[in-house]
This record gives structure tokens, C-alpha cells and sequence, in this order.
């Protein structure tokens, strides 16, 4: 019996890995969950899985959720905010920590359950992105597992096992290529939300959908790959598959190249990760590559989906620079979003930040960062008024 | 330093391991090689390799390199037939044996080298279809480790690296589809010779291009996977990928799918068998995925390409039949090639030799097959005058 804390259990993944352990409950227990605001998921979730500790992150959702336990005489533990998410990802009962947050806010708690030796299941990016020094430091320290739960990065884990590591020529990270593939910069200049929340082939958060149009999410995920598989950026390729069907791949230096595939289905990544090292019965469907027929490869475009290029550029200068890249993109998705900046505004947004921050020079470190991601969210505000 | 010695050196396998052993001469020696007439080739190879062993399979071709190593004074011993192949297969200073003989003539030299320990790279498909049961369990008795050099087996053998046998949910075999796919059984009645031997993949031998363009081939590789892997036959699927970039795939229980992917180049598969646990500097291009732009797969034409059928059906009836059809096949592709019947009547002669010897129930060892080998081998002599 495994037990589960999990960060984010009302988002996309939170509610997946519901599914999974739903589906397997001899197997797993919950004994934690958080959300931001949405009380009545945690309802629901309180009622069906029976959970020892809640976290809200919103003061009337947190106390709608304590009231309707007190009311129906409900032995769970109702915390609050930061320090809620902290206490759920130390306690002593729990095995494995599923951290599906989505933005900068998953760090600390992710760091506080390294600490504790809890295995990570790791959903949030930036956890990697933004701390991934700190963070790859303090996993080998306590001798603590991180797997990935992204598709792509549990492609890669996956074909990487039982292989040697020196042997690795190159991680190739493929890509859907988003709602706007194909399409010239002119093209995007007037896409609309929606257009670009509606992504082809996967199903997902809405800050993701973004990234995934604008080819940042794929930015994120090489530079969570460097991290993860400690390997040099230019060991890292991206290659656009439209049809989603490999997840990803590993070139050694034979010439082999090993890939994953699996229909898109973020379920199947979870269970790995759940169950790593084993492999249980299939939660999603089986493939069927005589019925899709066609797997198709083309090179990203990065002149039109910049994001993709700027990421790889952050990673590369190192330091504080993906922390900026990232604090600079969670803010111009939410102005996106708001419908306060147009598509390509995006991409003015992370240049501008870059390009300000590059200057500085600082150590990074927890405080450092934290304090960081702040000045540079402050700065995409006065990029707004000066410059859109 | 790894020691080889190559039976069947001068075939298109044989002639790739010399490549990629020639690209890495730090690492390996040749000591000794086979080949059954091809006399110019031999005396190439002891200029280049100066192998201390090497056995001919015809007496003239025998007698030549005999003499040229005399005139020449070469310290080489010359071998003859079958005598000559055993003692190269058993050699105490040979690691490896490259077993790349064409047909039924490499079971015993295979079995001997099993009995001595040594590591065998399995290039010679009848050795495990027609002598499955009895090779693995030589080789499960002496811990020898048998590491295919097919480059579907290959695929496989790296796909399943790392992972748990219990944990399989079916092998995917892929097939080119060979020069005829997408042909109606009309249009096949009368293709030629030349037609069949041109591969639109992959360079081969005479015979495994006559194989492969029947699907016979593929056959042959279901029935050798199912020893290889001891993996039932209903858990072994093929399909067509005209593009052979994926070279074949394991689905998991999970719903994953592992996949290598390479170019087309048999000295892939041959360096990683030679170098196993390890992989190498390439010999082979890399591949290109955005270059090829596109991969396809489609549901096998049984019907049409019945061999495939064909050899399921006979690995499923198990005992002697893959024998049975494995000389039907080596004695219909030789009638082929030498315009003696059309190609559909390799179909009629599988099956009147599979019917004919059904009845027939014989404990599967050594000498029963070597005698029924014959005894299949004269029945297609009579199909011949009876039938076509």
C-alpha cells in the first residue's frame, strides 16, 4: 500500500491521478490533498477517498470546506495556504508526493518533501525550471527519487532504463507543435483565447494549453530535461509530432533510438510514476498504430514560436535566468488570458524580461529566487504600460 | 578484447560483422571464419583478418585457399564441411560466434557452440525455428546468452532491456512489407525473380529477399521471437511499416509502447550484439526523423501473403511443423530462384508439405529433424511433378 499526498488535486493532473488511484485502491491510499479555491471538488473528493489532511489555498473556500466538515462531523484536518502545503508534504504517513501544482508556488513544498525523503511524482515544471539546482541537490543529498510525470519526461525516464547514461547521444523531446502549428507570425497576430486554449490533442490546464500554443511548454520541458536527466542543453533536440504518439525518445551513441509511445493519455504517465519501478494493468487505452497509420516529424519552427528558442536560451546562460524566463511567462499567460495582451505581446514580455534581468548577478538560492520571481512579475506590469 | 568467429563470413551478414569489427580492432580479433565456396572473398579475409581458422564447404573451393595459404606460406588451417564448422563453433579461444549461415546447416554448429559456453550473435533464423526447443534449452542449461542480430530481434531484445518479462503485453513485430505489399493475389501469379529480390529497404541475401517478399520471412522471425523471448505466439503481433525506421516494438501491460528506432543498416544490430551489454561508437548514420517527415503503419495482408499465416499456424501446432515448413520454404525459395515455379507456388508447396506432414508425430531432437528435414525436403521434389 502505497500512501499519496497530493499538491493540486483539483487541476488536471490532480484529477487524473485520482482516476489512477481510483482504479487501484488496494493499492494506494490518499492521505492528502490540496486546492486552491474549488471547495466543492474537495468535497467531493473528501467524501470519496476519505483523506486525513486538506489544504485550501483561498481563505472563504478553506473555510466553506472546515464548516462542512465540522457540520457533518468529519475527522479531516482543514490547513490553510503555504504552510498547509508544507505540513502535507512532510508527514510521516506519507510515501509518495504528487506534485501537481501548476506555477512557481510548487518549489517549497516540493524542496520540504525532498527534505522529508518523500518520493516525488513530479507534475510541476517549474519546480525543476526554477529550482531545478536546489532542487537536483538536495534529491541526490537524501538519496530521493524524482519521477516525472510529464509524457514526455516519462518517455525519456522510461527508455533510459536499464541503459547506461555515458551512452546517451541525445534526448529528443518531441512535440505536438499546439494549436498553431504551421502558421506564419503574421497569422498569430490576432488568435484569440480560445483559439489557442483549444489544443488538437491533449486535454489539459489552461496555463498549459497557452504554453503548449506558444511552444514555451516544450521551453519548460527542455529545460526540466536538463535538470532531470543532467545533461547538456545541447544534447537536448525537439522535434514536432502532431499525432502525439510518441511520447518521446533517446538516441544512444550506436545510433539506436529508443522511443515511447502511448495514446495521449496523462493517466498512463501517472500510474508509471506511482508504480515505478512496475508497470501495472493499463488504465488507458491500448495503442493501435495500424488504425492511426500515420506518425508524421517535422523541425520546430523557432523564428514563429520564439518562446521555444528563449528557453533554450535561459537554460543555457543558467543562473537566475530560467527563474526569470518563467516568472516573466506565468504573468504574461495570465494577461493573455484576461485578455489584457494580445498572443505575440507574450513573447514582447519575455524578451523585455530577459533581456532587463541579464544584468544581474545573483546566487541562486531559495531566498534569491523567491524574491526574484516577485521583481520580475512586478516588471511584466510596467512592460504592459510602457511598451503594449 | 572480444574473439570471434564468424560462421558464414561471406554472406551479406558475415560481410557486415567484418565491417563493423574492421572499424573497431582495439576490440576484436578474428579467429576464425567459414563460408561455403566463396574462395576470393575467403583470401580476402586472410589478407585483412589473418583468421588461424577458416573452413570451406566445397572441396574445390577448399583445395584453392589450401594451396594459396601454402604458396603463400600462411600459417592458417584450412577446414572442411560440417567437421570444420563444429570445431570453429568450439574453439577455446573463441568468446563469440557469429552464427550468419543461411538455412537449416547452422542448428548444429550452434548447438556445439552452446555446449562450449561461448556467446552466440544469432544472424541464422533456422537455428531457433527449426531447433528452438532444443537450442534454448542448451543454452538455458550452459548460461549462454544468446543475442539476436535480426534487426527485429535486436529491436526487441532492446526494448525489453531493464524491464520485467511479467510486465509484457505483446511484442510488435514490424515488416517492410517487402517489394509486393499492397499487390492482390492476381497481380502476384506472375512477378519475376528480379522483381522479388528487389528490396525496397533493406540489402539482402537471395533467399531472405525471396522470404521477405512472401512474407515468409516475417514468418520465420514470429516463430524465432516465440523461442527467443519464450513468449506465446498470441502475444506476438506483426505489422507492416513500409519505412523500417521502427524496427520493432514491446507494448507493456501499462498501455507503453517501446520502440528502437534506427536507419536501416544490418551493422547496428551487429555492433550491439558483438558489444552487448554496451553500445559503441556508431558505424551507421543517424537517423533523421524531420528528414523522413513520415512513418506508416497498416494490418498485414494475410490472406494474400498466406506464408506469414502460414508460419503462425505452424509454430502454434508446435513439435516438428515449423520444421516441416522451414524446408518446404528453403527448397520452394531454391525452385523459385531458379525459375523451376512461380512464386504462388511456394504457397502450394508450404502447404501440401504442412498438410502431408501433420499427421506425423515425432519427438522433437536432433536427429529426428535432420532426418524429417530430408525426408520434407524430397516430398517438395514430388509436390513438384504432382502439383505444379
Amino acid at each position: 500500500m502505497k500512501r499519496l499526498s497530493i499538491l493540486g488535486a483539483t487541476g488536471s493532473i490532480g484529477f487524473q491521478t485520482l482516476d489512477v488511484i481510483r482504479k487501484d485502491k488496494e493499492n494506494f491510499s490518499l492521505v492528502a490533498v490540496s486546492a486552491n479555491k474549488s471547495y466543492k471538488k474537495i468535497i467531493d473528493i473528501i467524501k470519496e477517498f476519505k483523506p486525513k489532511y486538506v489544504v485550501l489555498m483561498e481563505k472563504e473556500a478553506f473555510n466553506i470546506v472546515k464548516d462542512y466538515c465540522k457540520i457533518n462531523n468529519l475527522n479531516v484536518n482543514i490547513l490553510f495556504g503555504i504552510e498547509g502545503l508544507k505540513i502535507i508534504s512532510t508527514l510521516p504517513e506519507v510515501d509518495i508526493v504528487v506534485t501537481s501544482l501548476v506555477g512557481m508556488v510548487g518549489l517549497v513544498p516540493t524542496l520540504e518533501a525532498i527534505k522529508n525523503k518523500k518520493t516525488i511524482a513530479l507534475a510541476n515544471k517549474e519546480t525543476l525550471v526554477v529550482g531545478g539546482e536546489i532542487v537536483t541537490r538536495e534529491a541526490k543529498k537524501n538519496n530521493v527519487n524524482i519521477i516525472p510525470v510529464d509524457s514526455e519526461h516519462s518517455a525519456i525516464f522510461q527508455c533510459l532504463k536499464g541503459e547506461s547514461k555515458k551512452e546517451v547521444d541525445k534526448i529528443i523531446i518531441t512535440a505536438s507543435g499546439g494549436p498553431f502549428r504551421g502558421k506564419s507570425k503574421n497569422e498569430l497576430i490576432n488568435v484569440t483565447k480560445d483559439q489557442a486554449l483549444s489544443h488538437p490533442k491533449w486535454n489539459m490546464g489552461k496555463k498549459i494549453s497557452i504554453d503548449s500554443a506558444t511552444l514555451m511548454n516544450k521551453g519548460l520541458e527542455v529545460i526540466e530535461a536538463h535538470w532531470l536527466f543532467n545533461i547538456d542543453y545541447n544534447k537536448i533536440e525537439t522535434i514536432v509530432h502532431p499525432e502525439s504518439v510518441i511520447h518521446s525518445m533517446v538516441q544512444y551513441a550506436d545510433g539506436s533510438v529508443l522511443a515511447q509511445l502511448a495514446v495521449a493519455d496523462m493517466r498512463l504517465p501517472i500510474q508509471y510514476a506511482l508504480n515505478y519501478p512496475y508497470r501495472k494493468k493499463a488504465v488507458v487505452n491500448k495503442l493501435e498504430l495500424s488504425k492511426i497509420g500515420n506518425l508524421t516529424f517535422e523541425k520546430p519552427d523557432l523564428e514563429t514560436f520564439k518562446p521555444l528558442k528563449l528557453a533554450y536560451d535561459a537554460g543555457k546562460q543558467g543562473g537566475i535566468m530560467p527563474t526569470v524566463l518563467n516568472a516573466a511567462n506565468e504573468e504574461a499567460v495570465k494577461l493573455f488570458l484576461e485578455d489584457e495582451i494580445k498572443f505575440l505581446d507574450i513573447i514582447t514580455i519575455l524578451e523585455k524580461c530577459m533581456d532587463e534581468f541579464s544584468k544581474l548577478s545573483l546566487e541562486v538560492n531559495l531566498e534569491n529566487i523567491l524574491e526574484l520571481d516577485k521583481k520580475v512579475r512586478r516588471y511584466v506590469k510596467i512592460i504592459k504600460y510602457n511598451y503594449i
